[in-house]
């Protein structure tokens, strides 16, 4: 697994289920707002800082996904909403930055995140993803959705590779 | 069990206690939002996009409601709101899709259901069901509301019947 | 404990911490809002079918809480919102329907409640109140608030003085 | 411990994870809102109603953050919002109330907090708080963030100090 966490250059992220506990707050309009963890979002932050690419692939259509990541570091060219085939945007935001595949670590929790899972360098699932996910992941946490798992498999990675350090000058200048 | 489930043609749902936790969120203008699971709402996708006919029988009269299961392939006119016989909501559902009670699977959990329950072909309650309830289900699931009961009883119904398969492709289509 | 549950006429209760997990939703106009549960509105809605005089005695100013229990079949001027000096408010209560304090069954969580909880006839405390109420309390559920506390009380007393039936036709009239 | 609690005359918190278990809801104008409990809200209160200096130190930007505070007598200019270097916003609170840094009890969870916590006079962090916060605190709540860390710290600190007490008429003219 060490081997696999060096070799990790950027990060892409399923949402619902994953920072979150898969919990979708349904509001009059139809709006669909979703409740985010504050220690993930530092965990999300630090890799902006430190200039890991980044790219949200969901099934949702909510703008305050988008809006939410923006504040974390997270373009929004580089936020995939309503991404039905999952690995077509995956695909989508190696070929942008240049990426290999296996140079990339994907979080998913549910059946339309396996084709990314099984395509990516190091597919991640929180401890309460179906079975199905479970069974193909590279890396179950020991944490479930929303409440630390990308955080931790985050600063695993990048304690590896020595650059977990938070830096309050560039925290600063970020948004 | 497995009979019962072979049996099945059609799914009916209260929301309340069976799609959440029982959480109510009340706000200002009176309005009242309620939050989903994002695997609950996958498998209710998975059971449209196989053709099963699909009931929301609720108390509850939240448009917002109507909303959110219209994303998940439920139209507006199988969504019963502020249904206080629910016995009565079940059968027009009945005699529109020319379905047989014991074709239908109903899910609930509070003493307004147990009528319904009775008379489908399989009462599914969650595992927090009130007692009166969970006596006369024929099928207690092991997930409380909100967190799985409806998921993995949808499932287990569509295995049984070689349905629970994604389509990407359908799913693309969906919404 | 069912001498006292039997000599209850009426319900009064504190909101935050008794129907809610003691979890207020701040938003951005300073409204607060709060999550209820389906299980316990159904029960205070029972009370009020039978002809329970019920009220709502709470520090918080939302008029979403006077919004949320007239959905419940409680009447505007018994939801005494801002109260401070909480046995003022609850004294008012019983002057206007007559009721001696003895009759009064009191839910309260937090300090502010305890001169309630020691006038009543039955002063009630959820599992997760401060220590000093659960000191004074009468009766301490097994549930915490927000989770079945109301609830499985009401339910207690009323089956213990024979009301506790779901009347379809009452309720279909009820709101 | 007991030397420090004794010491202490005023009272800066971080927000997330620490008012609240990390959950942040990001809504569709990019706004963020969070729950807040209302047994730690009352200890707010209470230190507020025997004149401890407050502070709020926070990275968040939301404006409900302050008004939420300020129903709990904490002044808006006492609210730090968009806090970046925490330390320098520490120190500002410090000079205008005349305070010596060993004198405030700060309340911190996550990597931005440890410059206060270690220049504070007593850095306090819930039971969830990242590894290296925990390792740098002064005391540990046996309490998450959220449920009740603030409310049992608060509390313990003022029996210390004598000054637990709920004075109704206070209490009343609060707000």
């Amino acid at each position: 697994m060490e081997d696999k966490f060096k070799r990790i250059k950027a990060f892409a992220f399923d949402v619902d289920g994953v920072f979150t506990d898969g919990g979708i707050l349904a509001v009059q309009d139809g709006e669909l707002f979703r409740v985010f963890d504050a220690k993930d979002s530092l965990a999300v932050r630090m890799a902006a800082m430190h200039g890991y690419p980044l790219a949200i692939i969901t099934g949702g259509r909510s703008e305050s996904v988008r809006k939410r990541f923006k504040t974390c570091g997270i373009d929004a060219e580089d936020v995939y909403l309503g991404s039905r085939a999952k690995i077509d945007d995956f695909r989508d935001f190696c070929t942008r930055y240049n990426l290999k595949d296996e140079e990339v670590m994907y979080f998913g929790d549910d059946l339309p995140d396996i084709p990314v899972m099984t395509a990516c360098g190091c597919g991640v699932c929180p401890s309460d993803a179906v079975d199905e996910v479970k069974e193909i992941a590279d890396f179950v946490s020991t944490k479930p959705g929303g409440k630390g798992c990308v955080r931790s498999v985050i600063e695993t990675v990048m304690r590896h590779q020595g650059t977990w350090k938070l830096d309050i000058d560039a925290y600063k200048k970020m948004f």
